[in-house]
C-alpha cells in the first residue's frame, strides 16, 4: 500500500499552529507530510505552497476562511478535511478534541465530495474560481447600481441594486443566505441568484442551473462595481466591462467526515 | 411517415370549446384526433377519457388548472401543450391566436421537455402525483401545526406552521412563490421546501435535491392536517399518519413551444 | 387606603389552580378577591363571571391564550399581569417563582400600560375586539381569496392572498410575525398589515396609522372567508359581506412588571 | 392680505431650469421670488442661499434627491412643494403639466404636512438631520460588521451585518424598502430599523416609537463604517465611536398637494 501523502494549513493563530504540531508528530510516521510555508516557517519544517502540494488531502486548521483561501490557490483542488477552530464555520467538519481520531480513520480510506466551483470572466480573462459566492458590489456604499442579466442568452432581469450575488450551493448558507437566499442543500448543484436591496418590490432570489452561463452588465455609466470572490476583493468594472459567470472546470472537494452533518450545522449555527 | 395522433382536453367554457372545435376541423384530415368526454360532448364527437389516450402529445385549452388536472389523470403523461386562455398561466405557452401556427409546426416533431413530479405515499399508500406541489395545511385555518421533517433519514427541522409546501422547479413559481420561495429555473431538478407562516424567525426556504425521500410526521395530537396536491384536497391527516415524499416515477411532459419563454413569463406575469 | 381588589383567572390545568390556590391563601388577608367560574368551582370558592370583575387587576395564571380570553370578554379590560406557566408568551411577564414577590410590590401600586386593540364591524355589527389581531382567512385551505383593501376611503391594495392579517402592535410578535411582518415595539400605535401567501411579487407588509379606518371587501364571489380573532373563529363572510377594522374604543391594560422586557422576550422567544 | 414669498431650487438640468423661469415669470407679479444661487445664476437672477430663504414655501424642480438636499440645508424647514421631473419620485407630488395650475391654487393658502427627521450624532457632535434614512455601512465591501444596538438603554440586538438603516416613515419607501422594511404610511411618526443583509436568520425589522434614544456601538475594532445620511456620506466610524439617533427638533415639512396620493404612488412606483 502506497504512503498516504496529507498536506496541512492553517489560519497561523498559536493554537491552530500547536494543533498542526500535534498531528503532524502523530501521523508523521505514517504518512508523507507537507505544509505550507507560513504554517511551515512557525513549525521549523519544510515549506511547500498549496500549489505544489502533491497530496491525498489537506487538513485545514482554522475556519472557513482558511479552507477558502486554501481551495482559491489550486487550479484541481485537493480534497480539504477541516478542523474547526471558530464558531460559525460551514465547510469545517471536525472538531478539535476529534482530530486524531477523525485523522486515524481517513487514514484508511475516505469518501470525497465534489462541490461545484463558479469561474468568473472578466472581458474573457478567468477571475479565481468561487468556493462560496461572487459578488458584484457598489463601489460607493449606499449607491445603487443597474445590471442587466442574460442567463443561456436570454434576458432574465434587469434591476437596480446594492449589488449581486451568485452563490453555489456550498456557499448558500453563507452571504447569500444573508441576503436572503433559500438554503440549498449542498447535493443541488445550481447557482443562486441574490439580489442585495433591490429596488424593486418583485425581486426575488432565483436557483438557476449550475451549466448555465450567466452574463451581468453594468447599465450605469458613471457608476462602478466590485468584484468580490469569496470575500476577496479581486477586480473594479464599470460599463465598459463584460462579466461572465459559469461553472469552473474542477470542482472543490471535501473529505466526507460525517453522514448528515449540513442539517445539523444549519440548525446549530443558524438559529 | 406514421399519422400524427393529437389529444384535445378544455377548460369546458364556450370560447375554449371554440377553440377546439376550429382546431379540430383544421387538423382532423392530417392527424388523428381524440377528444376527452366533456369537452367532446360538446362538440358531438367521439369521447376518449384521458388515461385512455393513446397519443402523441395532448393540446390543452384553458388554463394552468387544465393542465394540471388532464397530467393527474395519466399515469406516464403525455406531452402538453398549453393554448392559454386566461392570464396567469406558468404552463400554457401559446396565445390563441398562435395556436394554428404552432400545432401546424409541432406536427412536424416537437422537443419535449420532462419535468419532474412528486409522489406522496399516506401510509404506505399513494396519492396522485404533483406537478405543482403538494401542501399540508391546517385544517383548522389559523391552528398551527408542528411538523418533523427529516431527508434521507436525517432530521432537517422540527417546526410549527400553519403548513409546508413541498413544490416542483414547475410549482416554484405558483403557491410556493407566494409564500416566499424563491423562482426555481425549471431545467433545475429540485424540490422547494417553503413553511407557510412559521413560528420561527429563523425559518427559511429549503431547495434539496429532487432524488430526496422526505418524510413528515405531524407532532400534535388533536389536530389535523389537509393534503392538497395541486390545489385539490386529497386527504386527512393526523398524528397516526405517515407521509412520505419523493420524485414520481414518470416526469410530466411539455412540448417545447419557443426558446426562452420561461424568464419572459416570470418578468411579465409576476410583477 | 381603600382595600386592593384583586381577580383571578387560570388555564385550568392543575398547576395553574395550585398557584392560584397558593396566590389566594396568601393574598386574601390583604386584598378584596375575586375568582373567574372555572377556576373557582375548582378550588370550592365563589365565582364571579369575568364580565363582572370589578377588581383593581386581573392576575391571570397561564399563557397567552388565557390573556386573550379574559381581555375578551371585557369591555373595558382590567389591567392584566400574566403568570407565565407555558413557553412561549409575549403577555405573560412573571415566571410562577416570582407570583408572590411581583404581587406582594403591586399592592403597593403599579404602572398601567396600554395597548389599542382593535375592532371590527361585520356589516356594521361588532364583534369581539381582538387585542392581538384579525385574521381573515380562506375557508378553503388552498385557494385564494381577492381582498379590496381600502384605508380612510383610499384604495391601499388589491390582492389576491390566502388571507390578511390585520394586527396590533401587540399582535405583531403573534401570528403576523410568522406571516413575515415586523416586530412593533409596543409603545407604537400602529395597525400592522400583513398579507397570507400574497400572489403578487410585490406584496409587503404595511404600518398604518392606529386611527385609520380600513375596509376590506371580497371579490370573488364563489369563495368565502373565515373572521379569525386572536384565535377564535368569529364569523364566515362572502362577497356581500362588508368588513370595517379600527381601532376599539377601550384599550388592553397590563400591569407593568417590569423595564424593558419586550426586547428580552423578543431575543429569548424568537431565535 | 401680505404678499406670499415663494423659493425655488432646481436640480439644475436644462429641463428644470426651464420649468422654473416658465413659474417664475408667471408669479413674479404676484409673490414675493427667491431662487437658490445655481439656478439663479443660469437664470440671470439675484442668487438667495437656502438656508437664507425666507419664504412661505419652497418650489423644488426636480426628483427626490433635489428635495433631500434642500431639507438637509434647512435648520428649520420650509415647506417644499415638490415638481416631479424624474421617475420613481416618492417625495414629489406634481407632475410639470400640473406645475401652474397647483401653484395658483397654492397661493389662496394650503395644508402643511410634517414629517419627523432622524437626528444623529457622532461622539456628541450633531451630524445633519435625515429625511429618509441614516445608513450605517460596511466601509469595505462585503465585510460584515457587528453592531450592539440599544433603544432607550435597553438592548434590542447585537449582530453582523453589512449595515443597518434607520429609516422614517417618509424613507421607508426608499432604501429601506429595498433592504426589505414594511411600508410605512407617512402618518404614522415611527423609526424603522432594517439590517442589511444580516448573519442571523433570525434578523427581523423593527418598528420603533419616533420619540427612541437609539444609540449604536461597532464592536469589532479593526473594521469601519460609514455614517450616510440621505444617500450623502457624512462621516466614518470605527470601535471607538459612539452613534446616537433620535427624532430631529425640526420636521421635514410638505405642501400637501392632493389626497390620497401616498397609496397610488406605491402602487404606481414600487410593482
Amino acid at each position: 500500500m502506497a504512503e498516504v501523502r496529507i498536506g496541512f494549513v492553517s489560519r497561523g493563530d498559536p493554537e491552530s499552529i500547536n494543533l498542526v504540531r500535534n498531528l503532524v508528530e502523530r501521523f508523521r510516521s505514517r504518512a508523507g507530510i507537507t505544509i505550507e510555508p507560513e504554517t511551515a516557517k512557525k513549525l521549523g519544517f519544510a515549506e511547500t505552497r498549496i500549489e505544489d502540494m502533491d497530496v491525498d488531502f489537506i487538513v485545514s486548521v482554522g475556519g472557513d476562511g482558511t479552507i477558502l483561501r486554501t481551495i482559491r490557490r489550486m487550479e484541481d483542488p485537493r480534497p480539504i478535511l477541516g478542523i474547526n477552530m471558530g464558531t460559525l464555520g460551514f465547510l469545517v467538519d471536525v472538531e478539535p478534541k476529534d482530530a486524531v481520531r477523525t485523522l486515524e480513520r481517513v487514514l484508511f480510506g475516505f469518501e470525497v465530495m465534489e462541490r461545484s466551483r463558479l469561474s468568473t470572466r472578466l472581458n474573457g480573462v478567468p477571475l479565481p474560481p468561487a468556493t462560496n459566492e461572487i459578488a458584484l458590489l457598489s463601489a460607493s456604499p449606499a449607491k445603487m447600481l443597474e445590471f442587466e442579466i442574460t442567463v443561456d442568452d436570454f434576458l432574465l432581469e434587469s434591476l437596480r441594486a446594492d449589488g449581486l450575488l451568485f452563490a453555489t450551493a456550498t456557499g448558500s448558507t453563507a452571504y447569500a443566505m444573508s441576503a436572503g437566499g433559500p438554503i440549498v442543500d449542498p447535493r443541488v448543484d445550481a447557482v443562486v441568484l441574490v439580489p442585495l436591496a433591490p429596488f424593486k418590490l418583485s425581486a426575488r432570489p432565483w436557483v438557476l442551473p449550475a451549466e448555465s452561463v450567466i452574463k451581468v452588465d453594468l447599465e450605469l455609466p458613471e457608476k462602478e462595481a466590485l468584484v468580490v470572490i469569496d470575500g476577496h476583493n479581486v477586480a473594479t468594472i464599470s460599463k465598459r466591462d463584460h462579466i461572465t459567470i459559469s461553472r469552473a472546470e474542477k470542482p472543490a472537494r471535501f473529505v466526507k467526515a460525517r453522514e448528515g452533518g449540513f442539517y445539523e450545522k444549519v440548525k446549530s449555527k443558524l438559529a
